[in-house]
Protein backbone atom coordinates (compact mmCIF):
# COMPACT_ATOMS: atom_id res chain seq x y z
CA UNK A 1 0.00 0.00 0.00
CA UNK A 2 1.64 3.21 -0.54
CA UNK A 3 2.03 6.14 2.16
CA UNK A 4 0.85 9.39 1.07
CA UNK A 5 2.74 12.65 2.43
CA UNK A 6 0.63 15.52 2.55
CA UNK A 7 2.70 18.96 2.24
CA UNK A 8 3.03 21.54 -0.01
CA UNK A 9 6.58 22.13 1.20
CA UNK A 10 9.06 20.27 -1.24
CA UNK A 11 11.91 20.05 1.04
CA UNK A 12 9.88 18.14 3.79
CA UNK A 13 8.99 16.07 1.47
CA UNK A 14 12.42 15.06 0.15
CA UNK A 15 13.90 14.86 3.10
CA UNK A 16 11.25 12.33 4.66
CA UNK A 17 11.65 10.16 1.22
CA UNK A 18 15.06 9.94 2.16
CA UNK A 19 14.84 8.99 5.56
CA UNK A 20 11.71 6.39 5.53
CA UNK A 21 13.77 5.02 2.56
CA UNK A 22 16.48 4.05 4.62
CA UNK A 23 13.40 2.38 7.04
CA UNK A 24 12.62 0.50 3.88
CA UNK A 25 9.30 2.74 3.30
CA UNK A 26 8.42 4.29 0.33
CA UNK A 27 6.18 7.22 0.16
CA UNK A 28 3.84 9.39 -2.81
CA UNK A 29 4.18 13.18 -2.47
CA UNK A 30 0.23 14.38 -2.14
CA UNK A 31 0.93 18.47 -3.36
CA UNK A 32 -1.16 20.29 -1.05
CA UNK A 33 -1.66 22.77 1.18
CA UNK A 34 -4.53 22.95 3.60
CA UNK A 35 -5.36 25.35 6.64
CA UNK A 36 -3.92 24.45 9.83
CA UNK A 37 -5.17 25.24 13.15
CA UNK A 38 -3.41 27.83 15.08
CA UNK A 39 -1.27 26.67 18.56
CA UNK A 40 1.73 25.95 19.87
CA UNK A 41 1.84 22.35 19.82
CA UNK A 42 2.71 20.10 16.96
CA UNK A 43 0.86 17.13 17.72
CA UNK A 44 -2.74 18.58 17.73
CA UNK A 45 -1.93 20.81 14.60
CA UNK A 46 -0.77 17.27 13.04
CA UNK A 47 -3.74 15.61 14.35
CA UNK A 48 -5.97 17.98 13.65
CA UNK A 49 -4.88 18.55 9.62
CA UNK A 50 -5.10 14.52 9.87
CA UNK A 51 -8.80 14.44 10.52
CA UNK A 52 -9.75 17.38 8.48
CA UNK A 53 -7.84 15.41 5.61
CA UNK A 54 -10.54 12.49 5.81
CA UNK A 55 -12.23 12.17 2.34
CA UNK A 56 -9.97 14.27 0.91
CA UNK A 57 -6.56 12.13 0.53
CA UNK A 58 -6.98 8.60 -0.41
CA UNK A 59 -5.31 6.78 2.69
CA UNK A 60 -2.95 5.78 4.21
CA UNK A 61 -1.91 9.08 4.52
CA UNK A 62 0.33 10.88 7.18
CA UNK A 63 0.98 14.87 7.58
CA UNK A 64 3.30 16.26 9.58
CA UNK A 65 3.39 19.93 11.68
CA UNK A 66 7.13 21.21 12.44
CA UNK A 67 7.89 23.96 15.16
CA UNK A 68 11.10 25.92 16.74
CA UNK A 69 10.92 26.76 20.01
CA UNK A 70 13.48 29.14 21.24
CA UNK A 71 13.69 30.00 25.57
CA UNK A 72 14.60 33.35 25.34
CA UNK A 73 11.82 33.89 23.48
CA UNK A 74 9.07 32.31 25.03
CA UNK A 75 9.02 29.61 23.09
CA UNK A 76 8.50 32.00 19.99
CA UNK A 77 8.49 31.42 16.60
CA UNK A 78 6.73 27.95 17.66
CA UNK A 79 4.63 26.53 15.36
CA UNK A 80 4.43 29.56 13.29
CA UNK A 81 8.24 29.11 12.71
CA UNK A 82 7.37 28.91 8.96
CA UNK A 83 5.04 31.58 8.67
CA UNK A 84 7.23 33.84 10.87
CA UNK A 85 10.15 32.73 8.25
CA UNK A 86 8.43 34.01 5.20
CA UNK A 87 7.57 37.52 6.74
CA UNK A 88 10.63 38.55 8.19
CA UNK A 89 13.35 35.96 6.86
CA UNK A 90 16.50 34.69 9.25
CA UNK A 91 17.94 38.20 8.90
CA UNK A 92 15.00 39.42 10.97
CA UNK A 93 14.92 36.16 12.97
CA UNK A 94 18.70 37.27 14.05
CA UNK A 95 17.92 40.81 14.84
CA UNK A 96 15.09 39.54 17.25
CA UNK A 97 17.95 37.08 18.79
CA UNK A 98 20.39 40.02 19.52
CA UNK A 99 21.40 40.35 23.05
CA UNK A 100 18.59 37.29 24.06
CA UNK A 101 20.94 35.04 26.60
CA UNK A 102 19.22 31.99 26.52
CA UNK A 103 19.73 30.93 23.02
CA UNK A 104 18.76 27.44 23.86
CA UNK A 105 15.58 25.87 21.52
CA UNK A 106 13.91 22.68 20.63
CA UNK A 107 13.00 21.62 17.29
CA UNK A 108 9.53 19.72 17.28
CA UNK A 109 7.78 17.56 14.75
CA UNK A 110 4.39 15.82 15.07
CA UNK A 111 3.72 13.38 12.21
CA UNK A 112 0.29 12.55 12.01
CA UNK A 113 -1.02 9.08 10.30
CA UNK A 114 -4.36 8.11 8.83
CA UNK A 115 -4.20 4.40 8.17
CA UNK A 116 -8.06 4.85 6.84
CA UNK A 117 -9.43 4.02 10.46
CA UNK A 118 -7.52 6.41 12.75
CA UNK A 119 -5.30 8.65 13.76
CA UNK A 120 -1.80 8.37 15.17
CA UNK A 121 0.54 10.63 16.10
CA UNK A 122 4.52 10.17 16.26
CA UNK A 123 6.87 12.73 17.88
CA UNK A 124 10.19 13.60 17.80
CA UNK A 125 12.29 16.55 19.15
CA UNK A 126 15.96 17.66 18.82
CA UNK A 127 17.85 19.77 21.28
CA UNK A 128 20.16 22.89 20.84
CA UNK A 129 20.59 26.61 20.35
CA UNK A 130 20.57 29.63 17.70
CA UNK A 131 23.83 30.68 16.33
CA UNK A 132 24.64 34.04 16.71
CA UNK A 133 24.83 34.42 12.45
CA UNK A 134 24.07 31.57 9.55
CA UNK A 135 26.24 29.09 8.84
CA UNK A 136 26.19 26.55 6.12
CA UNK A 137 24.26 25.91 3.08
CA UNK A 138 22.77 22.83 3.24
CA UNK A 139 19.02 21.96 4.74
CA UNK A 140 16.13 24.30 4.48
CA UNK A 141 14.37 26.80 7.51
CA UNK A 142 16.41 27.51 10.40
CA UNK A 143 18.65 24.71 9.87
CA UNK A 144 21.56 27.34 8.97
CA UNK A 145 21.02 28.95 12.53
CA UNK A 146 20.28 25.67 14.56
CA UNK A 147 23.00 24.20 16.30
CA UNK A 148 22.05 20.77 17.90
CA UNK A 149 23.41 19.43 21.46
CA UNK A 150 26.31 17.47 21.01
CA UNK A 151 27.53 19.49 17.79
CA UNK A 152 29.39 22.46 16.84
CA UNK A 153 27.93 22.64 13.31
CA UNK A 154 24.52 24.13 12.08
CA UNK A 155 22.24 21.60 10.65
CA UNK A 156 23.02 23.39 7.42
CA UNK A 157 26.77 22.51 7.72
CA UNK A 158 25.65 18.51 8.35
CA UNK A 159 26.08 15.92 5.42
CA UNK A 160 22.40 14.43 5.68
CA UNK A 161 23.33 11.41 7.47
CA UNK A 162 24.56 13.59 10.00
CA UNK A 163 21.56 15.66 10.48
CA UNK A 164 19.47 12.59 9.73
CA UNK A 165 21.53 11.15 13.11
CA UNK A 166 20.14 13.98 15.86
CA UNK A 167 17.19 15.33 14.06
CA UNK A 168 13.57 15.66 15.16
CA UNK A 169 12.08 14.88 11.87
CA UNK A 170 14.39 11.65 11.65
CA UNK A 171 12.62 10.80 15.54
CA UNK A 172 9.35 11.19 13.96
CA UNK A 173 9.47 9.78 10.92
CA UNK A 174 11.50 6.53 12.31
CA UNK A 175 8.67 5.70 15.19
CA UNK A 176 6.51 5.97 12.05
CA UNK A 177 8.16 3.81 9.96
CA UNK A 178 8.73 1.03 13.14
CA UNK A 179 4.57 1.21 13.71
CA UNK A 180 4.18 1.24 10.06
CA UNK A 181 5.92 -2.24 9.45
CA UNK A 182 4.69 -4.30 12.06
CA UNK B 1 -31.87 42.99 22.27
CA UNK B 2 -29.21 43.13 24.55
CA UNK B 3 -25.77 42.42 22.20
CA UNK B 4 -22.77 40.83 23.16
CA UNK B 5 -19.31 41.41 22.51
CA UNK B 6 -17.78 37.78 22.75
CA UNK B 7 -13.96 38.33 23.92
CA UNK B 8 -11.32 36.98 26.14
CA UNK B 9 -9.44 40.49 26.07
CA UNK B 10 -10.72 43.26 28.91
CA UNK B 11 -9.23 46.25 27.02
CA UNK B 12 -11.01 45.51 23.78
CA UNK B 13 -14.34 45.15 26.02
CA UNK B 14 -14.09 48.51 27.32
CA UNK B 15 -13.20 50.25 24.52
CA UNK B 16 -15.84 48.84 22.52
CA UNK B 17 -18.75 49.31 25.53
CA UNK B 18 -17.41 52.99 25.30
CA UNK B 19 -17.12 53.38 21.88
CA UNK B 20 -20.65 52.03 20.76
CA UNK B 21 -22.07 53.65 23.96
CA UNK B 22 -21.32 57.00 22.02
CA UNK B 23 -23.47 55.17 19.21
CA UNK B 24 -26.57 54.83 21.16
CA UNK B 25 -25.10 50.71 21.56
CA UNK B 26 -25.03 48.77 25.03
CA UNK B 27 -23.55 45.68 24.76
CA UNK B 28 -22.68 43.18 27.28
CA UNK B 29 -19.58 41.22 27.78
CA UNK B 30 -19.69 37.12 27.47
CA UNK B 31 -15.85 36.75 28.18
CA UNK B 32 -15.01 33.16 26.22
CA UNK B 33 -11.89 32.42 24.78
CA UNK B 34 -12.41 30.37 21.54
CA UNK B 35 -9.99 29.22 18.30
CA UNK B 36 -9.43 31.14 15.43
CA UNK B 37 -8.22 29.62 12.35
CA UNK B 38 -5.04 31.03 11.10
CA UNK B 39 -5.01 33.38 8.17
CA UNK B 40 -3.86 36.64 7.11
CA UNK B 41 -7.26 38.27 7.34
CA UNK B 42 -8.93 39.67 9.81
CA UNK B 43 -12.22 39.58 8.18
CA UNK B 44 -11.94 35.96 7.79
CA UNK B 45 -10.97 35.08 10.78
CA UNK B 46 -13.94 36.72 12.54
CA UNK B 47 -16.54 35.66 10.35
CA UNK B 48 -15.33 31.96 10.93
CA UNK B 49 -14.70 32.75 14.93
CA UNK B 50 -18.48 33.94 14.38
CA UNK B 51 -19.81 31.08 12.60
CA UNK B 52 -18.44 28.11 14.86
CA UNK B 53 -20.08 30.69 17.83
CA UNK B 54 -23.48 30.06 16.37
CA UNK B 55 -24.82 27.68 19.37
CA UNK B 56 -22.54 28.81 21.81
CA UNK B 57 -23.33 32.14 22.52
CA UNK B 58 -26.85 33.30 22.91
CA UNK B 59 -27.24 35.79 19.56
CA UNK B 60 -27.62 38.59 18.98
CA UNK B 61 -23.31 38.51 19.25
CA UNK B 62 -19.84 39.97 17.68
CA UNK B 63 -16.52 39.09 17.80
CA UNK B 64 -13.42 41.19 16.40
CA UNK B 65 -10.41 40.32 15.28
CA UNK B 66 -7.66 43.47 14.77
CA UNK B 67 -3.91 43.30 13.15
CA UNK B 68 -0.94 45.35 12.57
CA UNK B 69 0.80 44.80 9.52
CA UNK B 70 3.78 46.43 8.96
CA UNK B 71 4.86 47.30 5.33
CA UNK B 72 9.06 46.58 6.18
CA UNK B 73 8.35 43.01 7.85
CA UNK B 74 5.91 42.11 5.06
CA UNK B 75 2.92 42.31 6.90
CA UNK B 76 4.24 40.64 10.26
CA UNK B 77 3.08 39.99 13.27
CA UNK B 78 -0.30 40.89 10.82
CA UNK B 79 -3.29 38.90 12.47
CA UNK B 80 -0.76 37.22 15.08
CA UNK B 81 -0.36 40.36 16.19
CA UNK B 82 -1.54 39.72 20.34
CA UNK B 83 0.49 36.40 20.02
CA UNK B 84 3.49 37.97 18.60
CA UNK B 85 3.29 40.30 21.53
CA UNK B 86 2.62 37.67 24.37
CA UNK B 87 5.67 35.80 23.07
CA UNK B 88 8.27 38.69 22.26
CA UNK B 89 7.18 41.85 23.82
CA UNK B 90 7.55 45.03 22.65
CA UNK B 91 11.14 44.83 23.50
CA UNK B 92 11.24 42.11 21.00
CA UNK B 93 9.46 44.12 18.63
CA UNK B 94 11.78 46.84 18.29
CA UNK B 95 14.50 44.51 17.94
CA UNK B 96 12.62 43.17 15.16
CA UNK B 97 12.16 46.43 13.68
CA UNK B 98 15.60 48.00 14.32
CA UNK B 99 16.89 49.68 10.69
CA UNK B 100 13.81 48.56 9.29
CA UNK B 101 13.28 51.52 6.49
CA UNK B 102 9.60 51.14 5.26
CA UNK B 103 7.82 52.21 8.79
CA UNK B 104 4.27 52.37 7.58
CA UNK B 105 1.73 50.53 9.20
CA UNK B 106 -1.91 49.55 9.08
CA UNK B 107 -4.05 48.25 11.98
CA UNK B 108 -7.15 46.31 10.80
CA UNK B 109 -10.09 45.29 12.37
CA UNK B 110 -13.60 43.26 11.47
CA UNK B 111 -15.97 42.88 13.64
CA UNK B 112 -18.73 40.04 12.99
CA UNK B 113 -21.85 40.47 13.87
CA UNK B 114 -24.36 37.04 14.12
CA UNK B 115 -27.75 38.51 14.44
CA UNK B 116 -29.33 35.01 14.66
CA UNK B 117 -29.79 34.21 10.98
CA UNK B 118 -26.67 35.79 9.50
CA UNK B 119 -23.12 36.93 9.99
CA UNK B 120 -22.18 40.39 9.05
CA UNK B 121 -18.68 41.59 9.02
CA UNK B 122 -17.84 45.62 9.23
CA UNK B 123 -14.27 46.56 8.90
CA UNK B 124 -11.71 49.70 10.05
CA UNK B 125 -8.13 50.23 9.10
CA UNK B 126 -6.20 53.39 10.73
CA UNK B 127 -2.97 54.23 8.78
CA UNK B 128 0.21 55.33 10.28
CA UNK B 129 4.34 54.42 11.21
CA UNK B 130 6.01 52.93 13.77
CA UNK B 131 8.05 55.01 16.22
CA UNK B 132 11.49 54.00 17.46
CA UNK B 133 10.10 53.70 20.76
CA UNK B 134 7.82 53.42 23.18
CA UNK B 135 5.37 56.37 24.24
CA UNK B 136 2.94 57.14 26.16
CA UNK B 137 0.63 54.92 29.06
CA UNK B 138 -2.91 54.87 27.66
CA UNK B 139 -4.16 52.12 25.60
CA UNK B 140 -3.03 48.63 25.24
CA UNK B 141 -1.12 46.47 22.85
CA UNK B 142 1.18 47.91 20.48
CA UNK B 143 -0.71 51.45 21.11
CA UNK B 144 2.70 53.08 22.25
CA UNK B 145 4.46 52.48 19.28
CA UNK B 146 1.70 53.30 16.90
CA UNK B 147 1.57 56.75 15.62
CA UNK B 148 -1.63 57.44 13.26
CA UNK B 149 -1.50 59.06 9.96
CA UNK B 150 -1.79 63.51 10.56
CA UNK B 151 -1.05 63.07 14.27
CA UNK B 152 2.76 63.17 16.16
CA UNK B 153 1.09 60.96 19.00
CA UNK B 154 1.39 57.83 19.73
CA UNK B 155 -2.08 56.01 20.30
CA UNK B 156 -1.05 55.56 23.96
CA UNK B 157 -0.09 59.42 24.35
CA UNK B 158 -4.12 60.26 23.29
CA UNK B 159 -6.68 60.55 25.38
CA UNK B 160 -9.84 58.57 24.52
CA UNK B 161 -11.42 60.92 22.54
CA UNK B 162 -8.73 61.58 20.25
CA UNK B 163 -7.53 57.87 19.34
CA UNK B 164 -11.49 57.09 18.80
CA UNK B 165 -11.46 59.64 16.37
CA UNK B 166 -9.00 57.99 13.99
CA UNK B 167 -9.00 54.30 15.12
CA UNK B 168 -9.65 51.27 13.18
CA UNK B 169 -11.84 49.78 16.12
CA UNK B 170 -13.61 52.91 16.25
CA UNK B 171 -14.50 52.59 12.58
CA UNK B 172 -15.48 49.07 12.45
CA UNK B 173 -17.76 49.74 15.42
CA UNK B 174 -19.39 52.78 14.35
CA UNK B 175 -20.43 50.49 10.96
CA UNK B 176 -21.25 47.72 13.22
CA UNK B 177 -23.53 50.71 15.16
CA UNK B 178 -25.43 51.79 12.08
CA UNK B 179 -26.41 48.41 10.71
CA UNK B 180 -27.72 47.26 14.06
CA UNK B 181 -29.77 50.87 14.38
CA UNK B 182 -31.12 50.25 11.29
Amino acid sequence: MTLRFVTSNPHKFREAERILKGFGVNIRHAKLSYPEIRGDNPAEIAADSARKLKGKVKPPFFVEDTGLFVDGLNGFPGAYAAWVLSKIGLRGFLRLMKGVRRRDAVFRTAVALFDGKRVVVFKGEAKGRIAPSERGKGGFGYDSLFVPEGSRKTFAQMVEEEKDAVSHRRKALERLAHYWRN
